[in-house]
């Protein structure tokens, strides 16, 4: 069974690839070997007989032809240039999260190859009023253009999917938290900050105020809900592929006390408040309250606490603190 | 104040055209001139000073530069590929209703000019369980490539307004009747026909249930509802630049009743039911209840009955009948 990761260096790719080769986790009983795709990977990335690593821009469309002459039987589609970079440059954000799904979907379709896709959406889709709880029914209302690249690249994904040209699967995950490695671009980056940060010693930034609430999800239970779609029958979707994720709604004030419980308030002390007008003009708009019975009914799972996603974090990172 | 109409060779913006030169209903007070630009005009094209007609293909990149060249105020952007013909050839709907809506919008960029721009998008974009009621916040779930496109397209719409590149504001048009001229490859074409082919003594046909439902408007309020979109002040609008139209909820059977009670029972003796499977496979995808709080409050119209919209395609059309 070949499988496909789309920005597959990235961290989410990495532990993808990680998960599916530990625990051929496939409802197929044949052997899995994975080809991960990304502009670049780092020096730490796992070696395994039944991984490839392909350096390719997902825009190249030569270079992803090649890729697809051995067809995928799933392909993760991960790859995207994140929030905040996608709202300072429209350019590269409609080229790579837009054009470039599409063109893997257009690929997809010279090929005549049916592939199964599970396409990394978000909840960033979503804008406008916050105090609104969000349904399975409420139509995507960005106030970002990743968000409407992605809301875009859902419908594709819906209506190439109707054709049968492909069988997609959209999720909107919820904010990703916490997020191992380094701060990066997207404007939720700071929602992983201020518990990993703290928990190495270092400063951390939140800039928007404290009360603000947020819908997330930890990367464990993103992993499982990418292989429980990878898996789900198409039947049980019928024509509607999108998906809105479970999560845990969570004000930082939320987490910085849940931090300050589970190690102390010495930890947290290193968390400041430094207003953003531009983090805040994207974040702001992000609802955080949902209801995702479609989800539930579907299997989708979400994380039980916040408590339990901090001791998570630090269990799989091996962080000890006084 | 410079208007240029897009698609301005069809029914739609010959008509506005018309209306626009007669009204003078600009809440600008400086006397107007109309651009329509089609891929082709009819020859009774009206004919008038303040007209003019250029024959380009909006996805022509140069040919549209040029038209751009001298700024609009106002773009009426209501060229398309109909529902039937987009839904046969995948390639085409997206080449002019995505990419060249797409390209528009650049050119806008490019240019720095900031046109308010009235999109005709459609009711289409919604599908799925058509006993629901469709509400200002239920999201488009199109179960075709036409109103795919249009839900991408009314997404960038409002993603370049709220950019500041352009001043959008998409309506999402109910089916269209009575629609004058020659039966099209609409899917929706036959909901015009079986009112006015009888009407000329031809015979017409209905592809799906006499009972099934559909939410429609007559051209003549588009028509004001086209203005009306143009006039309103974008603070009105906010970030949410797509408007459900008001309309009205008709079954075929009441529209045939109506019509033999208008004319005679030997009038409507000339329609009868001929299922097609294609087109049952988009049009009862059609919601046809809706709740168009939103619109109404910011003045949009609607019909009063049936009885009205056949009436006045009766009057306007000068016909008579025994």
């Amino acid at each position: 069974m070949h499988i496909l990761i789309l920005g597959g260096g990235g961290f989410l790719g990495k532990r993808l690839a990680k998960e599916l080769l530990e625990n051929e986790v496939f409802t197929s009983s044949e052997p899995i070997d994975i080809t991960l795709v990304d502009i670049g990977f780092p020096p730490d990335m796992l070696q395994d007989a039944r991984l490839e690593c392909i350096q390719a821009d997902l825009s190249d469309e030569a270079a992803m032809k090649d890729i697809l002459q051995r067809p995928p039987e799933v392909i993760f589609h991960l790859a995207a240039i994140v929030s905040g970079e996608a709202e300072k440059n429209l350019d590269l954000g409609m080229k790579i999260n837009f054009h470039a799904s599409l063109q893997l979907l257009e690929l997809c379709r010279k090929l005549a190859i049916h592939p199964r896709i599970v396409f990394a959406s978000s909840c960033a889709v979503f804008g406008g009023d916050v105090s609104k709880v969000i349904t399975d029914e409420t139509g995507p209302k960005p106030r970002s253009s990743y968000g409407t690249q992605k809301a875009m690249v859902e419908l594709l994904m819906n209506d190439y999917s109707r054709r049968g040209i492909v069988d997609a699967r959209s999720l909107r995950l919820p904010t990703i938290a916490v997020r191992p490695g380094k701060p990066n671009a997207a404007t939720s980056s700071f929602i992983s900050s201020i518990i990993r940060e703290p928990l190495h010693g270092k400063k951390a930034s939140y800039p928007v105020p404290v009360e603000t609430a947020f819908w997330i999800q930890s990367p464990k239970r993103i992993m499982q809900n990418f292989i429980h779609a990878a898996n789900l029958d198409a039947a049980l979707l019928g024509a509607d592929r999108v998906i809105n994720l479970p999560g845990l709604t969570v004000t930082v004030k939320e987490m910085i006390d849940m931090l300050a419980q589970i190690t102390s308030s010495e930890v947290t002390k290193l968390i400041s408040y430094e207003p953003d007008a531009f983090l805040q003009s994207i974040v702001l708009t992000w609802p955080a309250h949902f209801t995702t019975k479609r989800a539930t009914t579907l299997g989708f799972v979400s994380d039980a606490s916040v408590k339990e996603i901090i001791q998570a974090y630090i269990e799989e990172e091996g962080i000890t603190y006084i």
